[in-house]
């Protein structure tokens, strides 16, 4: 494909005055996740490893469970102004019995909503949708291997390198070995593609794993976690309200601010072992 | 309302040693957004400037275009679990002979598609859509003025000073003045308040004005401030490859990395004046 990255010229001011030069830029392109022949999302990424988005996003809506119930994934014949494939429609197939998602599966969480939309009714729908609870997952992670994780997830993130722009998401064992790392120009197919990667590989659910984010950690990025079993979201910077709500009723541990050599703990901090509270 | 922050004890840990103390998130909570009477989208954002959450959404959707096609909003009774009001359902009325929007509008791009899903389509389709170009507007800044612009964001970012964890939106005008800012937990709410407010003040389309956004520049945030007239997009961080193409199909200036005293400037770069290229 490598169309992971775009030269551009750029005009580059500065107090020394302004040169013109060529710019590496991150690529976006729609993707059009289609399923058993009907349209079901539209995405903007960056191209690449789109068969683990579509597993991650079908993983992550609650759509599919382990990777023998999607049957097929191939890129349709859609041909753009030029006549080439885009590469940009992805027409999956589910394996006989598995019930296609419903026609708007962003709505998920309101239409099991009796009592108009509220966090509650969010939290609640995906308890509902869970197939693998993280709360019982004896995951422990010692204080100075998470404050690696950081490091590491930088010094694997290859289009941010050129970029400057990309979001991150790895999954990290409890020893702190990065088990793969996926780069996105948006933070939530980033942690599809990580979690799609998991399902493909037969790790669902990511049982003793970190999921570990470049940026913040919302309500979204801890219900993509809990729905592939992690048991602990690391995030470079703040979570919100709503997302430590959903961590702690999924006995999940949340992490945020984790830079430097410091971290905050918001839920689960029996699974960080430091000499302090061990 | 009083929800935009929220408090939570949090375990902070450091090369020290580990304590316990109570920190301040930002809240999120969804919003259901009703036209006429029926569901149109549900967003995660930090309560706030819902009206003009709504707004700005249904402008940059291409719904409505003044102030006027919008005959009212206000908060459904949708009590939550407590009983009390969740205020987090904004019904809207259009006003009368205004088309209410398609079932999805997030697919608006696509269903003006006839060659798959691609870039070309989804820049074709805010072409068609956009009622004010800004490829005419005679706007001229200052480098200097521009790169005072992330300090003046940063120090109105009120929500972030307590958190650490929004993002922000700010217009200004040609001289550095700072219009509006507002902050959100999500990017494109963060937009779409501040484009909202505009739209109240009877201030779109936004001529002779600058959008500063506090992190990346991607399609979705090109796509709204064309469709609010907006001649020039700054940006913190990176722009991708799709916002370049559209904000230089739309005539916008757009600039990136603008960071310390240095800037890049991707499209438009006539609209900065500097002692060199003047």
């Amino acid at each position: 494909m490598g169309r992971v990255t775009v030269r551009r010229p750029v005009l580059k001011i500065t107090a020394d005055g302004s040169r013109s030069r060529p710019d590496t830029l991150a690529a976006e392109e729609p993707l059009e996740i289609r399923v058993n022949g009907k349209p079901l999302s539209v995405t903007m990424r960056t191209p690449g490893h789109d068969v683990e988005l579509a597993h991650g996003f079908l993983l992550t809506e609650g759509v599919i469970g382990d990777r023998e119930e999607l049957a097929s994934a191939r890129y349709c014949d859609s041909p753009g102004p030029d006549g080439r494939n885009t590469y940009n429609v992805l027409d999956i197939a589910l394996a006989p019995g598995v019930a296609p998602p419903d026609a708007s599966v962003e709505r998920n969480f309101y239409t099991t909503s009796s009592c108009g939309v509220c966090g509650k009714a969010a939290l609640d729908s995906v308890k509902l949708r869970t197939r693998h609870s993280p709360a019982t997952d004896p995951l422990s992670v010692t204080a100075e291997t998470v404050i690696g994780f950081p490091e590491q997830l930088r010094a694997a993130q290859r289009v941010f390198d050129s970029t400057g722009g990309l979001h991150a998401a790895g999954l990290f064992d409890a020893d702190g070995g990065l088990l793969v790392v996926r780069e996105d120009v948006g933070r939530h197919n980033a942690v599809d593609k990580a979690l799609g990667w998991a399902l493909l590989e037969r790790r669902v659910p990511l049982t003793g794993c970190v999921l570990m984010v470049s940026g913040r950690a919302s309500f979204e990025l801890v219900q993509k976690a809990a729905m592939a079993g992690v048991p602990m979201l690391t995030a470079v910077s703040a979570p919100s309200s709503l997302a430590v709500d959903l961590a702690e009723e999924q006995g999940m541990t949340l992490i945020g601010f984790l830079r430097g050599s410091s971290m905050n703990v918001y839920t689960g901090a029996e699974r960080i072992s430091t000499p302090e509270i061990t």
